[in-house]
C-alpha cells in the first residue's frame, strides 16, 4: 500500500517542556519544508540523516526558531521521507507550526499513522508496531522489557522461523498431490508428525507465557478486601510508602482515594481498597458492596485481610464466601499481630488450606516487606523476563496462536486417520494464515484500523 | 564562566507521546554516549550537526532504540557538545535512559540549567534566554509574537545601540578629565545635551510599551462583576462558546467553575466570575465576598454587569461604588435588553460618565460580538504588535529602564548646572550598568537564579 499524501503531526506529549517536536512524512515532506524553513545552509536531498538549524516562517514572519531533522527514504521511521521540526517545547508554539505544515499541504496525521507507514512500508512487522505503543505505555521495568523485546523482532522472528517449517510441510505435500495419481511420497509422514508436535509444542509454550507476559505488560490488579476495620487502609498505605509509587506522577493518571499504583521490584501492582463487603438493605450501602464485587472480579489477585485481634464472625464468613466464589488467587493475612490475638487461625487454614497466610502488622509496619516477597512471588512466578526470552503479552497474540494449535491439532488427526494430503495442506495453510495475521502478513483492515487506533496522535 | 560538569535532562513534556527528548550538555557528553549508545556508525567528533541511530544499552541490556543528534561545540544550543536522545514517548522509557546516561557521568540538569549556559557561554543575551522562556508558556498569538522579536534579539539590539550611544559620550568625558587642567572639551555640551534626551526619550518609549507588553505576554485578568441574577454565568457561557478556549486544552491548566481562559483575536483573557459583591453578616457569603474583592483587586479590566429589566438598586449602588474605588478600567453592560427595560440609564450614565455603556442579551446572544470588539478595542489598544516591532514585557525590564532614565535626568541635571564631567559620566556610566543588568552584561548571581529558576527542567 502506497501512501500519497503527507501527514504531519506533534509527536511530543502536549504541555509545557524544552522542546517539542513536530514531525511529518511522506513524498511532500521535502518540498513542504522548503517554503516554510530559512537556514543559512539549503536543504538537500541526502541520504543520510541532516542537521539543519534556522526558522519557520509564515509568508516573511518568523514563527519560531527550531532545528530539523531530515530522514531520507527508505531510511527513516516510516521508510518515506521525514522531517522532524525541533521547536521550543510550548504547546501553542508547536500547534502554530503544525498549523504551518498544514497550510502548506500537509494533513493531521491519524493515531498512529506514522507506525502504521512503517508498517505498510515493510520497516517493521505488526507485533513490532504493537510493541511501539507497549514501549510508550510502559511504566515499569518489566513492561519495558517485553516491548523492547518484542520491538527487536524475538517474537517475529520465532514465529517467522515456525511458519518456515510448516510452509516446508505444505510444500513437500503440494507436490505430492501434483503427482497425486502416482502416489509419490516426498516427506514421510513421521517426519511431518514429529515437525507438527515440535509446532505445535513451540506455540504451547507461547500461550503458556501469556499469563506472566500480561502481569509484565498490563501489572497486576490487586483489591484488598476484608471487613470494615481491620486495617486495609493502613495496609494500602504501608505498601505505598514502601515502595516507589512512580506511576501518579505521569499527568492524567487517575488517583482516587481508594486506587493506588505501586512498582513492586518492576511490576506495575493496581492496588484498590474496597469498602467492605457485607450484606445490607441500605441502598446507600448496597451501591458501595456492588462496586466493591465489581472490582473483585476484575481483580488478578485478593489480598484477604482479617482482623487477629478479634475473632473470626458472621460478616469474615461472608467475605470468604465470596472471595471464594471467585475463584481468584488469593493471599490471606492476618493483621494487628501487635496486639493480643483473638484468631482463630486454625479455622482460617481449614477455609484456605492451600492459600498463602501472613501475618502481620500494617499499622507497625512488621513484616510488610515479608508480604511483598510473597506478592511478587505470587503474581509474577518467573520473574522480570531474561534478556532475549520471549513472552507474549497481547490477548490478541493468545487467540492467534491457540486458533493456529487447533488448526495442527486438526492436520495431525487427519494425519493419524491417513486422510489425503488435501485435508493436511488445508489445515496448515490455516495456520500459517492465522499466525500470518498475528505478524501482519495476512490481515484485515478492521484488525489494523483497531490496533493503530490505539495509538497516540504523533506516532 | 566555564562549566565543568555535564548535564542532562528529559526536554520534552512530561506523559505520553510519539517522541520524547532526553538532552545532554557538557564536556564529557561525546565520552558518555559513546559508552551507553551501540549504532551502525561510530560517533564520531565533528563541526556539522549528525544524526546516528541505535540503541541505548545498559551494560548489554537494550533499553531502547533511539536517534541521536550530535551538536558539536560551539554549534549548539548551550555552546558546548550537546546530545539530543530522542526516543519512544514515554516518561517511564524516556526517565530509564536518562538514568543510565547519570550512571554514566551526567548530572541532572536544573531547570533553565541549558539556556543558563548559552547566555554564559555567550550565545544569547539575557533578555533573549527570557524570551526563551515566554516563548515555551506563550499561549496566545501575541504572546508568542512578542517572545519571538525579542528572541530575535531586537530588544537587546536597541538597547545596545543607546549604550554605544552612552559609552561614546562617557569616553569623551573622561578624555576631558584626563586632561583636566587645561580645559579642553572634546564634545560640544550641546551635543552631549542633545544626546541624553534622545536615549532618554527611546527608553520613555520602552516603558510606555511595557502596559501593552504585558498585555501580550500574560494576557488580560478581566472579573466579571455584578449582583446575584444580573446574568454573569450567561455572560461568560456566551464569551466560551463564542472563541476558542484553547488554554484550558492543556494539562495542568487549573479550570474550576469560576475561572475561564479564552483566546480573543490572539490575545488571552483570563475571565473569573465572581459570586456577587453585597454587604452581609453571614460569614460564609462574607468569605465569598472577600475573594471577589481579592479578584477585583489583581484585575486588568471589570465587566460590570446590570440587569436591564430591573431597577437599580442599593446592592447595584454598592457595586458601583466598590468597583469605583479601585479604579480599574471598566466596561459597563446592560444585560437582558430582550426583556422590557425597567434600568435608569440616565443615573447609570452619570455614575460612569467616561466609560463604555453597551447593551446586550447575553442570554439570546445580542450584541455579544460587539462586546468582543469593545474588549479587544479597551484592552488592547495597539492590537498584535507588527512585525520587528518591539514590546518590553517584563517588570524587571521596565524597572531597569526607569532607573536608567532616572540616571540620565540627574546627567542632565548636572550639565545643566554646568557641573565637573565627573558628576555627569557617574551618572552615564550608572545608566550603562543598569542596561548592562538588563541584557544581562553586569548581573547578579541572585538576579541569574530567579530568572532561570522560574524555567522548566530540560531548557
Amino acid at each position: 500500500m502506497k501512501c500519497n499524501d503527507t501527514i504531519a503531526a506533534i509527536s511530543t506529549p502536549p504541555g509545557e517542556g524544552g522542546i517539542a517536536v513536530v514531525r511529518m512524512s511522506g513524498t511532500s515532506s521535502l518540498s513542504i519544508i522548503r517554503k516554510v524553513f530559512r537556514g543559512k545552509n539549503p536543504i538537500q536531498k541526502n541520504s543520510k540523516g541532516q542537521v539543519y538549524h534556522g526558522w519557520i516562517v509564515e509568508k516573511d514572519e518568523p514563527i519560531d526558531e527550531v532545528v530539523l531533522t531530515l530522514f531520507h527514504s527508505p531510511h527513516s521511521y516510516t521508510g518515506e521521507d521525514v522531517i522532524e521540526v525541533s521547536c521550543h517545547g510550548g504547546l501553542f508554539i508547536s500547534r502554530r507550526i503544525l498549523e504551518v505544515l498544514i497550510q502548506y499541504g500537509a494533513r493531521p496525521a491519524e493515531p498512529g499513522e506514522f507506525t502504521q507507514r512503517a508498517f505498510f512500508n515493510g520497516k517493521m512487522d505488526l507485533t513490532q508496531a504493537e510493541a511501539v505503543a507497549d514501549l510508550i505505555r510502559a511504566k515499569t521495568e518489566s513492561a519495558r522489557r517485553v516491548a523492547i523485546y518484542e520491538l527487536e523482532g524475538h517474537l517475529s522472528g520465532r514465529l517467522q522461523k515456525i511458519r518456515e517449517d510448516l510452509i516446508k510441510i505444505c510444500s513437500l505435500l503440494e507436490v505430492e498431490l501434483d503427482f497425486g495419481e502416482e502416489d509419490i511420497m516426498f516427506v514421510s509422514r513421521k517426519e511431518i508428525k514429529h515437525l507438527l508436535i515440535k509446532t505445535r509444542g513451540e506455540l504451547q509454550h507461547f500461550v503458556d507465557s501469556y499469563r506472566r507476559g500480561k502481569v509484565c505488560r498490563e501489572g497486576i490488579r490487586m483489591v484488598i478486601a476484608g471487613r470494615p476495620n481491620v486495617g486495609k487502609s493502613s495496609l494500602l498505605n504501608g505498601l505505598v510508602e514502601r515502595e516507589r509509587a512512580i506511576v501518579t506522577e505521569i499527568p492524567g493518571t487517575t488517583r482516587d482515594t481508594v486506587e493506588d499504583v505501586l512498582d513492586i521490584e518492576g511490576f506495575l501492582f493496581t492496588v484498590t481498597d474496597t469498602a467492605g463487603i457485607r450484606e445490607t438493605q441500605d441502598p446507600i450501602e448496597r451501591e458501595g458492596v456492588r462496586r466493591t464485587e465489581k472490582v473483585l472480579d476484575i481483580s488478578d489477585l485478593v489480598l484477604l485481610v482479617f482482623d487477629g485481634s478479634e475473632s473470626l464472625n458472621r460478616e469474615d464468613e461472608m467475605i470468604v464466601r465470596r472471595v471464594k466464589e471467585m475463584r481468584k488467587p488469593v493471599i490471606v493475612l492476618i493483621n494487628k499481630i501487635d496486639l493480643k490475638q483473638q484468631i482463630n487461625i486454625h479455622k482460617l487454614k481449614k477455609w484456605f488450606p492451600d492459600e498463602e497466610v501472613l501475618r502481620i502488622s500494617a499499622l507497625k509496619k512488621e513484616h510488610v516487606s515479608r508480604l511483598v516477597q510473597t506478592l511478587k512471588g505470587t503474581a509474577i512466578s518467573g520473574g522480570i523476563p531474561h534478556e532475549g526470552e520471549v513472552l507474549i503479552t497481547r490477548a490478541r497474540h493468545k487467540n492467534c496462536i491457540l486458533h493456529a494449535i487447533e488448526l495442527i491439532k486438526k492436520a495431525e488427526a487427519s494425519l493419524r486417520k491417513s486422510m489425503s494430503q488435501e485435508f493436511i495442506v488445508m489445515d496448515i495453510r490455516g495456520a500459517l494464515d492465522v499466525l500470518g495475521e498475528m505478524i501482519g502478513k495476512t490481515v484485515t483492515d478492521d484488525i489494523l484500523n483497531q490496533i493503530f487506533s490505539d495509538f497516540c496522535v504523533g506516532k
